[in-house]
């Protein structure tokens, strides 16, 4: 049996297996009790570490409940990952989630990249590998592109009026404008709301192009920052230097 | 032995423990192949992962080197826990770290949290916890307001003449700054070993921050800057809004 699949060894076989070897333990009589740890180390799961569907509703819904936990990056994290933990098991399983609240508030409050496109890049990343940073790309355009939030709770925390487009993934852009078109402070519950729906639909438009790339279907659509501006970039270039945006150094074309 | 006592058991030990379990399968009949990933699936490692004192040298030769295979923040991740997968094992073991490739250029080239910082993020928050977003805000502080690069390799792939203090943790704002001065391109082997550096600074300093806290005399030195400003911010306000810089609604003092 080769990494991919013991991939798909369900929950419920890893739940079975487990007791099955607790009997063989008692065979194997010496230092039985660290075994798993010792039987791991020689077999990591392969990476990526895969995938199966996503219910996509399902995601928006874990995620929105979850930024009330543990906020942004947790949110998108947990929205995408706790369901593979029930669908796949290992090696998701052994994740812990929570190592990755950080990513809130644009990196412990820095206001930098949107904690829950943080949480998008972590799960791609060990989902899909390399072809992850092309949905992460993808989720991020969108992103800045999008009047968000559109997801609407079953039972919301707080009433919101306004959606806005952020044209950029900034956290203190997004946020900032926002907070500005519906008057309202950083703690109060409407905010905490805005930023949990929003979470809600990071995790959700992430899914949906994971699911159409378990399917085949997926294209990435948005291209190369740095190859198309010769700098890493956000896009929204006049918002911070106003007209008099510099030209970066371009290398010298190819001869 | 708990979760604790198992994070102890040394590399050494968990490849003798995997040869005497190989001994053990033969023992045990059913399913033999698929017990390692089932015993994991009952037995996750207890989080925060821990930590062993890193060599703050070693950590920097090793981002340094990483970053000319897969960039900024794999360089920190790799640089940081490459050395826990020797010392401590697994959990460490198990984390493919390529996983982390997508924050380079501040999220594959968007320009926002230098990937450099991401890793430093990723590392921090497996490792040290809730403990860790104190020591990462920390490095974050000390990144904007640091001239850098610091480290200087033993065999330069390119040689640098200037360095620059970036105020502010993104990516765009800390590259486009140094390669001003420079008078480079993105494209150019002086930018590469600028980055190349800077993550070996940051994972050096992340390093030196755990070493203190695993000592015992880590003492968190930023504060908040959403308590103190009332939004996420990387502080360096009239930098992109000019002197007109907003200020947000701030929540009614207490009564």
């Amino acid at each position: 049996m080769n990494d991919a699949e013991q991939k798909m060894i369900s929950r419920r076989e890893a739940i079975i297996g487990a007791g099955k070897f607790a009997a063989g333990a008692a065979i194997v009589t010496l230092g039985a009790q660290v075994l798993p740890a010792r039987v791991k180390a020689a077999t990591p799961a392969a990476w990526p570490w895969g995938y199966k569907k996503l219910d996509v509703q399902e995601v928006g819904n874990l995620a929105y409940e979850n930024w009330y936990k543990n906020f942004c990056c947790y949110a998108v994290v947990s929205g995408l990952l706790m369901p593979l933990q029930k669908s796949i098991g290992e090696p998701f399983t052994s994740l812990p989630l929570e190592a990755f609240v950080w990513g809130h508030g644009g990196a412990v409050g820095w206001g930098t990249l949107c904690g829950s496109l943080t949480g998008a890049g972590i799960a791609t990343g060990l989902i899909a590998g390399k072809e992850g940073e092309a949905i992460l790309n993808d989720v991020i355009a969108w992103y800045a592109s999008t009047s968000l939030p559109i997801y609407k709770p079953a039972q919301p925390k707080a009433e919101i009026k306004n959606v806005n487009t952020s044209d950029s993934p900034l956290c203190h852009i997004s946020v900032g404008k926002w907070m500005k078109k519906e008057g309202v402070a950083f703690a109060s519950p409407q905010r905490k709301e805005r930023c949990a729906r929003l979470s809600a639909d990071v995790a959700m438009r992430t899914a949906t192009l994971l699911n159409d790339w378990a399917d085949k279907k997926y294209k990435p659509v948005h291209g190369s920052n740095v190859k198309d501006h010769g700098i890493t970039t956000q896009l929204n270039c006049m918002e911070c230097h106003g007209d008099k945006v510099p030209t970066p150094v371009m290398p010298a074309p190819a001869k």
